[in-house]
């Protein structure tokens, strides 16, 4: 059986259901479909999901949220109208936001993941609907009677790993089972959220319960590009990609399938299939746990403005045992994750998402290393830009440093970091973010227009 | 004034010594002699320091130690003799040795370092006698008449910084000083050494305590090379580095001059001038803060095997606020001090010197990553060699890193971890030890042999 995954674009309108709804009667192996809340129809549109976040925060803060709610509402409506609902399933929406305003919540944190969480939960309900009345018999499956069951974190769930073996119970049905993305239960029967677009982790927790021979990612890309193509007109496809090299791709900056949701895939070995709804024939981009060789060095290159750098000398720091433990701590106890920390002789390099820093924290975050540590230097960069260069292909090759390295030193573009560990499937380059596009671009035309 | 040292090779016997009197003799300036302990006369001779250890051991055992007292005290007489030395300097070393056997130490490794202490000590005594006799007027002055205080730690002392004001009397005197490297006294009037070779290190404190001009360091090289002669023939002359440069390049098998020595030298900015005992009107290498620019990219190129790696990969690690906390402080813990860090996305190596790890303390620390970080994957690799690209050319210069792995892709050799941090003066790359040879000889050629 396969479970089937539908990002918002492709549930924005009745004629993208109605695409949806095609897809799952081509292929009977499609037995199980998870649904996104409803997307954008054009760029100007709205996300549902971000409408709900506004009338959550205007229901905490006892504002107005009368228009907003209506707003929501009516793009149930026009999608049921679109597609001639017959069914009371609108009447259940009205009385599901009646419900929810009624409710009282531990916490604004717990109310706004429950609003968040209707997006999905509503679209499910109607999509069920419109499937039945179409002749595909189909049953909406709420997380809570699925068994996705999750902490307790608002916003960032993570399942609990019993919930695996409650999910296996969903092979033994007889219709298509509709089942809302995005949200689990804690153990006090709360809806807690995952973090933003986590249908697709539903998705693959739900392929991994029960034991899916394929996970069917249906999106608006007709595959996932070798480079972003933001930065480069026409970029290659990928048709195959391994968990690994995908894994290292969507760290900086390939969104196009949640990072979170490759582990219940990866751990089950559950093939992921990257597809576009509006053309389901299309080869799209195959994850599995290995792939066949090609000839091609690079699988793709990705990159990430948004990280600041601090820099830290200390004359034979590497003599002091202990010298990296009390600099961890220092960020540990400020809350600061550390993403890379490239090192020289005598001074280190810590590179951290920026967005983590406000005014008040950098400036106690700089004060502590430089007096805790008694370095002899300390300073930050707020401008870097990770490049990462990805492929399974490169273990083999031994000239792909030199390769890229050359590109950048062509065009000019000075290396304030690189790093490569020890997966040998990717290296990592620091520059200054104002060179993205063109180190992007660069690049790519060394490795894919030879 | 002039800070001059001399190394034990330069101090090896009664000819040697003649050429050290001359050098002094040379130049007015040079007011104060630093001194080793006997060196190797040829390749199949011993060092004094190695005897005096193999003599002290032999009395903590309680071992016989006669003949080997006896080979020490026969390598001062016969430079005396050699030298037609008169006066009864000779007695004293006998004297000095018979009250180190009557002494009671408070521990073995106290007693360790008031025995190797004495090769330094005694001769500094000779050389004196023999300037003195040579119509140099000189004078022996004990590291506790200078003033000399350190921490500690017996055979890896650090000065105390209240001796830098003491040692400022030293410039009022009509002699030459000659003072023994290699020791200091800690405050409970205790004999305590530097780490090995430390007698560039006492010859560093002493020139910055005295406000030198200059800090020469007789060896016996003609200058520092690019890289390592049993590596490359003839390797190209260093003629000016930055103290930087020589910082990084000892780091990683640059041994020419112990890499402690710099800090004092640097702090006073007083610049140090290696030389040739054998032949002193060569150019040799001057160490300053800043030196003019050259149109060469680096200066050297380092290589150091003996290191050991450890990959830890965990999926989503980055997430994990606290991860590298947890694990530097296993290391700490087990008293390991971890020289980089390079990282990937899942996946970080932990590069460490491999003398550190006993089979036990190996045993416990992958215990320790597997379990306590809860890691997916934990593996070590033994066999990691170093080599750093050093130059303040580099800065200026974006292609070095293309250059050097374009040389070592050339050449099939891998690069199993790559790291260049903040100071740019440097990059580093970790190869197999078995390539280590090829590495640096590639390398130089592509940077040296254009």
């Amino acid at each position: 059986m396969k479970v089937v995954k539908f990002g918002g674009s492709s549930l924005a309108s009745g004629k993208q259901l109605e695409k949806v709804m095609n897809i799952i009667k081509a292929d009977s192996d499609r037995r199980i479909v998870i649904v996104s809340a409803p997307g954008k129809r054009n760029a100007d549109d709205s996300k549902v999901t971000d409408q709900l976040i506004a009338f959550a925060k205007a229901v905490i803060a006892g504002d107005p949220y009368e228009s907003i709610q209506a707003s929501i509402l009516s793009r149930y409506q026009e999608i049921a109208d679109e597609l001639n609902i017959q069914s009371d399933v609108m009447e259940k929406i009205h009385t599901h936001f009646r419900k929810l305003l009624a409710t009282s919540f531990r916490s604004p944190a717990l109310l706004e993941d429950a609003f968040k969480a209707s997006g999905e939960d509503n679209h499910a309900k109607l999509i069920a609907a419109y499937f039945n009345e179409s002749g595909l018999p189909a049953r909406y499956v709420s997380p809570k009677e699925a068994g996705i069951y999750v902490t307790s974190q608002p916003g960032n769930a993570s399942i609990l790993p019993e919930s695996y073996n409650y999910l296996f119970h969903l092979r033994d049905n007889e219709e298509v089972l509709v089942i809302p993305g995005f949200f689990g239960y804690n153990e006090n029967e709360e809806i807690i959220t995952f973090s933003r677009g986590g249908s697709d982790i539903t998705g693959a927790i739900v392929a991994n319960g029960v034991k899916a021979e394929l996970y069917e990612n249906f999106t608006d890309v007709d595959a996932i590009y070798a480079a972003n193509p933001n930065h480069i007109d026409n970029p290659e496809k990928i048709y195959h990609l391994t968990y690994s090299e995908m894994r290292e791709l969507s760290y900086s900056g390939f969104s196009v399938f949640h990072d979170e949701a490759l582990q219940p895939a990866f751990s089950a070995s559950v093939p992921v299939h990257v597809k576009n709804t509006n053309r389901p024939d299309g080869k799209g981009t195959l994850i599995t746990r290995t792939r066949p060789k090609t000839n091609r060095i690079l699988s793709g290159i990705a990159s990430s403005s948004g990280f600041a750098s601090i820099h830290i000398t200390k004359y034979l720091m590497n003599r002091e045992v202990g010298f990296i433990r009390k600099l961890a701590q220092i960020f540990e106890e400020l809350g600061l994750s550390i993403e890379h920390i490239p090192s020289g002789v005598d001074d280190m390099t810590i590179v951290m998402r920026r967005n983590q820093l406000t005014p008040g924290k950098q400036a106690a975050l700089l004060y502590r290393l430089q007096n805790e540590l008694k370095a002899d230097d300390v300073h930050m960069e707020a401008n870097l830009c990770l490049i990462m260069l990805v492929g399974e292909g490169m273990v083999a090759s031994v000239g792909t440093t030199a390769r890229a390295t050359q590109a950048l030193a062509d065009a000019g573009i000075n290396l304030n970091m690189i790093t490569q560990g020890s997966s040998e499937i990717s290296i990592m380059f620091g520059i200054e973010e104002e060179k993205e596009a063109t180190a992007v671009k660069v690049i790519y035309d060394a490795f894919f227009n030879e």
